[in-house]
């Protein structure tokens, strides 16, 4: 007999059909036995009754959570079963016996981190990670329709990123070099020839901050665009968020339901324009909030969640002050102490999903903002030549998939979103 | 006017258009200027009378290669003209003057290397980049088809990965950690989730060899399915392949054409079956054709280069000697020397393009095999835990999309294929 999902057995919904995957929930007794056995589709109830079983009883009986079977039978609807239907086994073959299962409700956090090698085939974890693969693919879908090109940037650089305490040090035979912290400088040098390009690559930052949004080793999906300027760049991030929800929303129904996630908080998300303000008028908001912040400070978490709290939709906060900035975010022209940049942070209290900016080509300004940051200019002499040959005005911006992973989840933790989390104490499995 | 790419205005053919880019090449008199404008989709002539453009006259005439200019003009057909068509220009603006280029015919693969982020914009790398974006997609697009979920496994690890001398070392706060260089193991753990996987990563070794075929840094585009054996796994790489190369074919006739690339050796690649022969089989050929290999030893790449001398195609090796494979390749139960496992090889001289096999799923003979080689059992704690709870037969390989590229562009070298190429010597920019 041909194997098909359960999901496909159930949209089928009678007659014969063969399945095989992991022992969800099992119990019974002396004459009859219930298995909730899932796959990678979908969780279905199976009986095994006793008498047709004879010869094998002892064999059913014994089965432990997460044994995999294969069985035969027929499946009809059935009300009184988890997810609506039912198979009655005619036949089953035991393919891998299982120890008692060490994953259970009561696990703490710190657990589950140990034993992530076996959690993360629970519903919980497939139901994230069948989402993450989907924010991934949307991403590049959106821009491959736009007429982008996809570009791997090194991961080992020699140096010169944006925040040399944060950088991890790498033995390259006899020298050090570094794991890189953005694509950035490198997608520039590339744009120059295939002008709008975009990638998701890992990410490292030796962060000792232990807070529920951040990684040591998580991914970044960054985009360059060759003539364009901050506002049709930020047209770009909305779209393209609008496009990633609106594809989990489509296909992920019922994985946003194992997850227990009120959907309905994603849909102004999808449908109304997101709000562009100046960190001017983000002061502004905060002052009448009662946070006093200084101007040229950037925006710490606390202030980022009390400037969300009226919004329902990320928002575009723009034109920081360029002296916290990076040094390649130009001056804006008609404001010399802002840059032309944005961050878009997210509601729900999500922070930061999306950095980006016009990019500077005045190598002379890069220089004097390098030096001023204590920087080596020699670490950055292939970027700032870049500009030296005919320079484009262009931009640029960064998505964390696992930040924007989290709020469409709505989890708690940055961690849930990865499969391997990396932190300074979590580094095993 | 809105600006429109080269191509675009090519396929216009006549009236005004709007266009910009970068000098590609420029001669002209007194009375004439010749340009030709490179965009990332093409290049085109365009004409400057010195009558129409008295007053910038200076400023067209001093414009260097790699300048960046704002033109209208009239298009229209010119066979004199080197891509059929001739813009005649009637408005140009200069946006980015251009010192002189630093790159021209004569230089030398080193010299060419250290100016790898201005050669990056030449046609030749954008045009492999393309295909490269075309590879790495259609791999991806391939897998979707199929319902497979995309997975990233983690890039930092504790160890325990195939082979201990060539892994980087990373300064992780006060322990060390490794740069992964696959990311199976881990895709076998999630892989009892979401049963059909893939994904592309950066993967690091420490390659001392300095081959045409070997970076320190290149990416990996892994698989791994439950419920499937040798034969299916062999199914999936070579539909993949044929996948690949006719995506390539399709959408990038003009790229392999600027890289000169005899798309006939391409051909039987898309329509015949690959032949699938034995280690041993191999070994008879290799015999016949001179060369004496000890049964037991490893294929190296003067043998496979002989062995692939009467084939148009990829061809898979089947069945290798289990001891000099990977510990996770299980015993063929019909040949227990043997292991179900292949690879594939690229004609051409193209070697090892895909490596896969079933994984093992007895615990004690994965521990027997680690021993064998000298590994640290507790190295692999977690991973051979995966296989106590309901294992199942399941099967994946690894691609080199780097490799693959090389052979689908004709080119000499793997360094080519990739961005910023990274070995023992190479490391800047």
């Amino acid at each position: 007999m041909k194997y098909t999902s359960i999901k496909e057995a159930m949209s089928k919904g009678k007659g014969k059909v063969a399945v095989r995957g992991w022992i969800h929930r099992e119990r019974g007794s002396n004459k009859i036995k219930f298995i909730v056995l899932r796959d990678s589709s979908q969780v279905i109830q199976i009986v095994f009754p006793r008498d047709k079983f004879e010869k094998q009883w002892d064999e059913i009986d014994k089965l432990q959570v997460e044994a995999s079977i294969i069985v035969e039978g027929s499946i009809k609807k059935d009300k009184r079963a988890p997810t609506g239907y039912e198979i009655s086994a005619s036949k089953v073959e035991v393919v891998g016996k299982s120890d008692k299962f060490p994953i259970n409700k009561d696990l703490n956090e710190e657990l589950l981190g140990d034993r992530r090698h076996l959690w993360i085939r629970s519903r919980k974890m497939a139901a994230i990670m069948k989402i993450r693969s989907t924010v991934m693919q949307s991403f590049r879908d959106y821009f491959r329709e736009k007429g982008f090109w996809e570009f791997q940037g090194p991961i080992l650089i020699l140096g010169g990123a944006e925040e040399g305490p944060t950088l991890f040090e790498v033995k390259y035979f006899d020298r050090k070099m570094y794991l890189a912290q953005t694509w950035q400088l490198y997608a520039e040098a590339a744009m120059y020839g295939l002008e709008k390009i975009y990638g998701i690559g890992p990410t490292f930052r030796a962060e000792k901050s232990k807070t529920s949004r951040h990684l040591t080793e998580f991914w970044m999906a960054e985009m360059e665009v060759a003539w364009c300027d901050l506002s049709e760049l930020i047209d770009y991030a909305e779209e393209m968020t609008k496009y990633i929800i609106k594809k989990v929303l489509e296909k992920h129904k019922e994985e946003l339901e194992i997850l227990e996630r009120d959907v309905k908080k994603l849909i102004p998300s999808t449908k109304k324009k997101f709000p562009r303000i100046t960190y001017d008028e983000a002061l502004k908001i905060l002052d009448k909030g009662g946070m006093k912040i200084k101007w040229g400070k950037d925006l710490r978490t606390v202030e980022e969640e009390k400037l969300m709290e009226g919004y329902d939709t990320p928002v575009f906060v723009t034109h920081y002050p360029r002296e916290v900035m990076a040094f390649y975010k130009p001056k804006d022209p008609k404001n010399p102490r802002t840059a032309l940049c944005f961050d878009m942070l997210g509601p729900e209290g999500n922070g930061e999903l999306i950095g980006g900016s016009q990019r500077d080509i005045d190598i002379k300004e890069m220089e004097k903002a390098l030096k001023a940051k204590g920087e080596n200019l020699k670490d950055y002499k292939y970027y700032l030549e870049i500009s030296k040959y005919g320079a484009i005005p262009h931009a640029g911006y960064g998505l964390g998939p696992e930040r924007l992973i989290k709020w469409i989840c709505g989890l708690d933790n940055v961690k849930d979103t990865i499969g391997f989390p990396r932190t300074m104490t979590r580094y095993y499995p």
